[in-house]
């Protein structure tokens, strides 16, 4: 059996059909070296999903791999259960100086849902601790994506497969999708009319990533905030796809003028190396759950690797890293090129209905409607050109490293274009 | 500020009163040896919690060491959604020889609530995708645990702090805990009479851990299993806590007689190093999510990290050491040794109500009539004392990793002892 062979016979990839597995194009990933991965051939790819987003700075990044031993030579994990881990404090201090949050305080988890599901149970056990009864759903939008499990399925929108398990998911309110562009505007008249029923809004920032980056105006999410205060709801942003410069700005929240109550971190948070998320609550909220030991006041959630010490020192390193690279800056300049680029040779050709385009998350969605698989097929054609891609539905994702060079960034769009050019001829 | 102020300005620990978290004696860990963790001020404990029952092998193990380091020279992470991962697949294949599922597939998560809630959602698209109508509820027990997302919190028992969410979680049909011995008889009964409306049964074989462990006879549950194939309801076994060796078999499935549709893993599969989890399909359940691409018959469910290759490269190599090291029977030679122990020194005080122990989970029930926090006090002065613990409610556990010297079990059982009298006095 070769790789893929053995790959399909004992692994389930998630969001994957298996039984078409091999025929599109996998890759069996042995070994990483800067924005490139190596395949079990020898073969090497330029990583334009980044991982699915998770990969900022690159692959065998000497300075993580460096603070990711130092670490491992103190301790793996312990458990912060009841009990501290000093690189896991200084993570938190650390973060707590950039996170758009006032007097942050960090709840660590490690898969991006799970940082969502306790955003979720902080916003709304915040209302039973206060003695405000009846605060017991959540205005969320269409076509949101916040993860898997039943909880941030229930505030995601209703694509990605969630209608079969609409009898597991609890309800909630829905804004409309950022396809719609006064979805901001009706999602604050909502929070307006609602604001009894309304534990808290969730929202992803400046743009619906998994929904094929539907992007909002960044001045219109003021307006909610405003609605927010003023009804007295609690706001969570989900940044887990859009956190850690993503979007050219440490957090999309910067660029929305938004201080939510609630943020929610994942992906980049440990540059793509390990697993990690985070829920950060302002002063306020944590404040209401402090009480006696015991007490029903209490947050009983955990996870049992949350805090992981590796990772936490991974995390670290990497936010030091994100400032002294001068990160922002690359994803700003390299966003301005990819625009300019899809423009001049994607936006042209006939099969191709829209580019959407924030800092390095970038779609350029097809027109499907005579072949399903119009993307899944483009990427396949560049993937056997050397660019690693992947399709969501009818988009191609273009999700590069954040210190991808002008040259990844030209080869990527010529590749695209070329793969299109193969898929519609 | 020392370290336990910075720690509480800025984390927040999950099931933990941060008003009181000072007061706890919480240790911050700086740094790991053998089965000992040191906090910032140079003070030794002996971890007999395992950091909440992770650790398996001990802290900072020489060849766990050698294999995250020779991973991170290859590649730290890259996303298994349409690809795989070499060091992935070869984790899977040593797993598969071992697991108790029949020609089992691996969809790896990083939250062992997560793996939970794969689960669940794979036992109920299991149904819809064969076209059976009606199977929408699961069967769980009393005082069951599996995690905090909202799915694993809807099939987990109404303690920990679970009451104020009923808003949020799903129904399912409730067996009696495992203090009960009739639970699982009444359980197989409900199976029979709800056979028509279930897509699963969902259990912790042998022990509810977090319910304080609360032990079933490993015989009972054939009957369950049983009426679950008669009925042809899925099986779904919970050996988060239980897998990799924590109960004296590698899972404890295997001295159940159980051969579960779906199995989850977590905690001590990474041997206590990182956040991994998995979901265990057999092969029947896996073939009913086949078919064609983009199709409704794909599961839409997947983390940004699962499939971490760093956590893979320490759980593959973990498993092979579980095996070289024989360390299942060190599990059973200090459980004989800690039950004769307790009985000796701990069961004659007055403040014990019950005992209970399977491999190396333990729990010692206390009188908390007069006195709520007795627990949490006696906890207290075992730290003081240099042995690291942790109450949970009534209980005080007793989980060591599974290493474990004479000398350990000794030293804890006694302090144990020390410390209730103190608590006591
Ligand atoms: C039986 C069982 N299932 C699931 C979980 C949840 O795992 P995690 O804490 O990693 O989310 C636990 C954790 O204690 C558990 O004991
Ligand atoms: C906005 C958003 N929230 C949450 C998640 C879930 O994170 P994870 O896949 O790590 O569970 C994602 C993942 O893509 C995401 O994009």
């Amino acid at each position: 059996m070769n790789w893929v062979e053995r790959d399909a016979a004992v692994v389930w990839h998630g969001f994957t059909q298996m039984a078409c597995y091999a025929d599109n194009a996998p890759i069996v990933v042995e070994r990483g070296v800067g924005r490139e991965l190596i395949d079990t051939e020898g073969r090497r790819y330029l990583d334009a999903i980044s991982s699915l987003w998770v990969t900022t700075l690159g692959h065998c990044v000497p300075e993580l791999d460096e603070a990711l031993r130092a670490q491992l030579d103190r301790v793996a994990h312990s458990t912060l259960l009841g009990n501290g881990n000093r690189i896991v404090i200084e993570l938190a201090e650390a973060l707590s100086r950039v996170v758009p949050v006032d007097r942050p305080h960090f709840l660590f988890a490690s898969d991006g849902a799970s940082g969502v599901e306790q955003a979720l149970k902080i916003a709304f056990q915040f209302w039973v601790n206060r003695g405000v009864a009846g605060r017991n759903t959540y205005l969320a939008f269409g076509d949101a994506y916040h993860g898997d499990t039943i909880g941030s399925l229930s505030v995601g929108g209703s694509g990605f497969g969630t209608a079969i398990f609409d009898p597991l998911r609890f309800e909630v309110l829905r804004a409309p999708s950022f396809s719609n562009p006064d979805a901001l505007k009706v999602a604050a008249a909502m929070v307006r009319e609602h604001r009894a029923r309304l534990a808290a809004v969730v929202v992803e920032p400046l743009v619906q990533g998994a929904a094929g980056m539907l992007i909002a105006t960044s001045t219109e999410f003021a307006a909610l905030q405003a609605a927010c205060r003023a009804a007295d709801v609690l706001l969570i942003c989900d940044e887990v796809a859009t956190g850690f410069g993503r979007t050219g700005t440490l957090f999309a929240s910067e660029q929305c003028g938004l201080s939510p109550d609630i943020l929610c971190l994942g992906k980049g948070i440990t540059g793509g190396y390990l697993p990690m998320s985070a829920t950060v609550a302002s002063q306020r909220v944590f404040d209401a759950f402090l009480g006696a030991d015991l007490s029903e006041a209490t947050l009983y959630h955990g996870h049992s690797y949350g805090g992981n010490a590796l990772a936490a020192a991974v995390a670290l390193r990497h936010l030091e890293l994100l400032h002294s690279m001068n990160v922002l800056a690359n994803v700003r300049a390299r966003s301005s090129q990819l625009r300019a680029l899809l423009d001049t040779h994607v936006r042209p050709k006939v099969a191709v209905k829209d580019i959407r385009l924030v800092g390095l998350m970038g779609a350029v969605e097809l027109d499907t409607r005579t072949d399903a698989r119009l993307a899944r097929r483009t990427c396949i054609a560049m993937v056997r050109r050397g660019v690693l891609c992947r399709s969501m539905g009818p988009v191609v994702t273009v999700v590069p490293p954040l210190t991808t060079t002008a040259d990844e960034i030209e080869r990527i769009v010529l590749t695209l274009a070329a793969a299109l050019d193969e898929a519609t001829s």
